[in-house]
């Protein structure tokens, strides 16, 4: 009997975390049983009196946010994490009782002045404005003295407990590195320190492997239909890891050099990114004719470098060692209205899935990269499933 | 300016997992706008004759349940992990993309006949017959030669995506040690080989520390107003973690001797087991007036010993160093119909929480151990918020 990925049941590792994911292929085709979730509104007004994020519009703390014409930041009136000072905590009644205060601040970054447009559906100069942004804050908070990481992301969709579909994310600056940003750095530098580097992939600092742009790199030579690339561009690639844990979870990074953060892109490289996450997002809208719903995550390097660097410099900072990547943890499954939950055997003992990753890049590369809005009686793509 | 827990945001440590968690204590007066939950069907009927788990009911892989009286285990009809033989897994085509085969078995364990009845309503003998149910199947699957650990949980309400309401909890036995138990047994052997004795908490085995035995200890001697205690018989203490990440989240285990799994347990301590489970549950179903939506998981020793040990052999298996422990991941958070969404930062980040572990201790303490369907009309508890 020969090992078949798509039949067999196995454990894939993942070497940013250290954690395995159990993938049990032989399970998609079980009937489904569990919950079905409403299906998101289609039809959106482009502004709603009601948005707290709306140009013009008042926000829950009484602020009236101005009648912005891109895009606008705002500190969250109700932060999770709090500007300085911060009292000392005191000290631990128990070693196993530890406690370490935080502080920094939590900004909300609007994408557009209009309520009904998403990431999908924006114009590329568009996307592009967001991803200065995006710059332009970490740059910013990552400059404040007790930040030690500026964590970017984008929760989108009722179904990930978003209740404002105006499309924005949030930016959470912070005086410690958080447990997930954190692990990866680890295993990024063990990489660096203890692999021989021997693939042509592009290197980190100091001339070291850099964990991601080896993988990237692999996955790019393999063969198309059994790979796990969903698009790329000439900077930018965007697949489906061999360690996936959500259905149609992507991650996407620079494959042509390492490139340590946000603030080390060109402008080309600025360029390409904003077309790979055009494509990619309007590839997860068609999948199921839906407005797809989705966590996404920037990791890079905690922090930008206090000054640029020359490329000397750049070589023999230790922080650079860290990769830009962005990762997309979206919850659909099956449909528009089917998702999946992490729980029971997921939350006691280790990821779990039944779609192969294979499989999923498969499903959106085989998507439409025209939106099926714009596409409607067009007869494009594969949105009518 | 003084360190509050309950003002200041601020970050612990989970000792079992080495993750830490973002407790931000001053927004728990934020307005909610997020998404609301459609409430759980209050009347189930005593037997569904739709559903597969009710006594004589056919399942959907075309098998007839039995007529059963009390507990019921069989192998799940869509299992996740197969039996044996499993093929070996090819070479790696990169050694960032490793594949282990998984071999094993998913048993389904049916607490009750009734339909309509959960842990929170069973009597204690029912309990303790579910509990001895749990202990056979750990012990048979934990003896099958190619099992490294057995995974007892159970996934509770359509809010946690489970579909059938009749009381049930599922046992996946697989041929690696699972990403979170491996972690948590990694940090409880650092822990004994570290540690310094110094309290009078239980010792595991060779008079080592327990990392669990020594929390437990520590929170039993807290005043019970400013703790995290929920309850405690003579054998187990149910309590809110100091580093829980679940609003509502527990560990119930024992805390009068070191227990490295349900095997070991005495007639006794199975007994208040029982009654620490349904008090547990039926303070859960008190406290927002619901059937609680949970994901509870069994974390122990692997596997059994193959043999009883002596006292002198117990203390010199290494294995042992596991301590016996449940935990309990419920998602609500302020109502019968509003739960936590682990998103955006916390997928990306680390989790958070608003709600202090001690805060919501204070909140189950405040519940009745009476479930409010049997009080209904005798004006005990809180449930009528
Ligand atoms: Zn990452
Ligand atoms: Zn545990």
């Amino acid at each position: 009997m020969e090992f078949d990925p798509t039949t067999h049941p196995h454990r894939r590792y993942n070497p940013l975390t250290g954690e395995h994911i159990l993938v049990s292929p032989h399970r998609t085709k079980r009937p489904w049983l569990g919950q079905v979730e409403p299906p998101s509104s289609p039809n959106l007004p482009q502004y709603d009196p009601q948005c707290y994020l709306c140009p013009g519009n008042s926000r829950s703390g009484g602020q009236k946010n101005p009648v912005y014409e891109s895009t606008y930041v705002f500190e969250n009136d109700f932060a999770a994490i709090l500007p300085p000072p911060a009292p000392a905590a005191p000290p631990a009644p128990h070693p196993l009782l530890t406690t370490e205060p935080v502080q920094g601040g939590c900004d909300v970054l609007i994408f557009h002045p209009r309520h009904d447009l998403t990431l999908a559906r924006l114009q590329l100069p568009e996307i592009e404005r967001v991803i200065e942004e995006w710059i332009r804050v970490y740059r910013k908070r990552g400059a404040e003295e007790h930040v030690k990481y500026v964590q970017i992301f984008e929760n989108k969709g009722a179904m990930m407990g978003c209740s404002n579909p105006h499309p924005h994310g949030q930016v959470w600056s912070l005086s410690a590195i958080p447990t997930l940003p954190a692990t990866e750095l680890a295993h990024m530098r063990a990489y660096a320190q203890t692999t021989p580097a021997t693939s042509g992939a592009p290197r980190g600092p100091r001339g070291r492997p850099c964990l991601l742009s080896e993988y990237a790199h692999y996955e790019l030579g393999v063969p198309e239909a059994e790979g796990r690339v969903v698009l790329r561009n000439e900077h930018w690639v965007a697949l489906v890891p061999w360690w996936a844990t959500w259905p149609f979870e992507t991650m996407l990074l620079p494959h042509h050099r390492h490139v340590p953060s946000l603030a080390h892109l060109t402008p080309a490289e600025k360029a390409s990114f904003a077309d790979a996450l055009a494509r990619l997002t309007k590839r997860y809208d068609n999948l199921f004719a839906c407005s797809f719903a989705y966590s996404m995550g920037i990791h890079q390097r905690p922090t930008p470098p206090a000054a640029p660097q020359s490329e000397a410099e750049a070589q023999d900072d230790e922080e650079n060692v860290a990769q830009l990547h962005l990762h997309f943890d979206p919850p659909l499954l099956r449909s528009a209205t089917v998702k999946k939950f992490l729980v029971g055997f997921e939350l006691m003992a280790e990821a779990q899935r039944d779609l192969t990753p294979e499989q999923a890049a498969a499903r959106l590369r085989a998507c439409s990269e025209v939106h099926y809005l714009d596409a409607l009686g067009k007869e494009e793509g594969p949105w009518e499933m």
